[in-house]
């Protein structure tokens, strides 16, 4: 089968290395709109070729769209019109507004919409890993809505990743991932505009940040190009559990400016329960 | 030489591993005031032998207290009458108040005030590692008020641990402290209790947590009997970051609401400047 990857960044360079090391692709091609993107991947060995979206379409069975979620809602209704039986695989962290776009499409069948829950805060070529998705999750939002023969290919590509599979709608999907993925780059950003503003002022601050502060900052790496179109496609939940979290800061805060410590040990005590969730 | 470690958990542990495996400790005795810790210890290897402090300081040269920060506080000015010339480590995660305490104490020059910038988000015996500190910063406090021979034996100790150091008054330690550690706690805390609060009403959102999630939320798995006495210690400098990072989030919020997305872009952007601290 020929796989067409429509950005070849950390998402679909990663899926190539797979489906290429597995010999699920006989042959992979690149688009981007970036020259350098698809140079890039071409000397990495990620793509096979580079070529246009047209020439995807004519050549490929499947293609996968792994760019930032505004182009995919650009891009996408355009596509489907050019669709005859290929699958599009839309790969974008956020679903409701794309899907929205194209649910009267009468080529909609043609479409799977997939979230791998995996990434890094690296982009570009470069950033693509081998087994990057093994043990994860890829989640199918509305997969009711494709075609049967769509969506059993893009479940051969799970596989192949090596991917548990979950199911939601649209709207389920999108409060949970403002919830679990998207939040937790808010507070990365935030944290590092903190301390990057006061070591304007303090110098030495960050002789003394250990894996900690790494951990807790490390998305504050990733990219805006990325990241501003999904808060923009997202912003109402967002926005409202970033509105629970400051609330729960401003509880924290609170609850120590009374120094009222028994409150803060159950505080802390309660928030271990996080221990259940993560291994 | 003997080293006696008060408080066998992550941090006394882990530095017993080393000194153990490298043969700078002769013999490693430990203090607890957990039997079941002391036992773990011995069955582990971390220890050779439990002891008393007394007897601790009957045999041992150095005498080095990895103890939540209220016990130290405790502890060291009632230690410090009973040293001849000991050398005693406090390893605590604040300084300020618990080195106000002994200012004036006639033995002052016998306690080197040392926090190493290294842990992870376990504790006690069993959360005991090698190589926990190789690389990290060893963060020396008021060196100038150590007696040189204690330092010289500290540093030694530093040295095994293939640790970097650097030198902060007490102020200074507790500031940075806020804002590269203390403030990363607080924010995961939150996250955790804000995630965990909606998992109540949505059921289903854990199944979508990577690694991102994980990242910026495994603080909230640390012991709140080590933490609580960390707030309550440096609660000025962590009010004072706290109020800075809701302000940088309710920004945040603000620039979305707003819809603001060149704004947003320019955030993201320039959080991305933390890429210079972090590798």
């Amino acid at each position: 089968m020929n796989i067409a990857i429509v950005g070849v960044g950390l998402i679909g360079g990663s899926i190539a290395i797979t489906l290429k090391e597995k010999k699920f692709a006989k042959k992979i091609v690149g688009v981007d709109k970036s020259e350098a993107n698809l140079k890039k991947a071409l000397q990495l060995g990620l793509i096979d070729e580079a070529v246009t979206l047209d020439e995807a379409l004519a050549q490929c069975r499947v293609i996968l769209l792994s760019i930032p979620v505004d182009a995919i809602l650009d891009l996408l209704p355009s596509l489907l019109d050019k669709v005859t039986d290929q699958v599009i695989i839309d790969m974008g962290s956020t679903k409701e507004r794309i899907l929205s776009t194209i649910a009267n499409h009468p080529k909609r069948g043609r479409v799977v919409a997939a979230h791998p829950m995996a990434g890094t805060e690296y982009s570009g070529p470069e950033a693509a890993v081998p087994n990057l998705f093994a043990g994860k999750v890829m989640v199918y939002i509305d997969a009711m809505n494709s075609d049967e023969d769509a969506f059993d290919t893009v479940e051969a590509i799970t596989e192949q990743l090596e991917m548990r599979a979950t199911f939601m709608n649209a709207h389920e999907h999108d409060v949970h991932t403002a919830y679990v993925s998207h939040i937790s780059h808010i507070t990365s950003f935030a944290l590092a505009l903190t301390v990057l503003e006061k070591e304007k002022a303090q110098g030495r601050i960050f002789e003394l940040a250990g894996s900690g502060f790494e951990s807790t900052v490390r998305l504050a790496k990733s990219s805006p190009d990325m990241w501003t179109p999904i808060f923009m496609q997202n912003r109402e939940n967002v926005l409202e559990v970033l509105e629970e979290h400051i609330k729960q800061l401003q509880h924290v805060h609170d609850v120590l400016e009374n120094e009222d410590y028994d409150a803060f040990y159950r505080l802390i005590k309660k928030s271990n329960k996080i221990r259940r969730i993560l291994k």
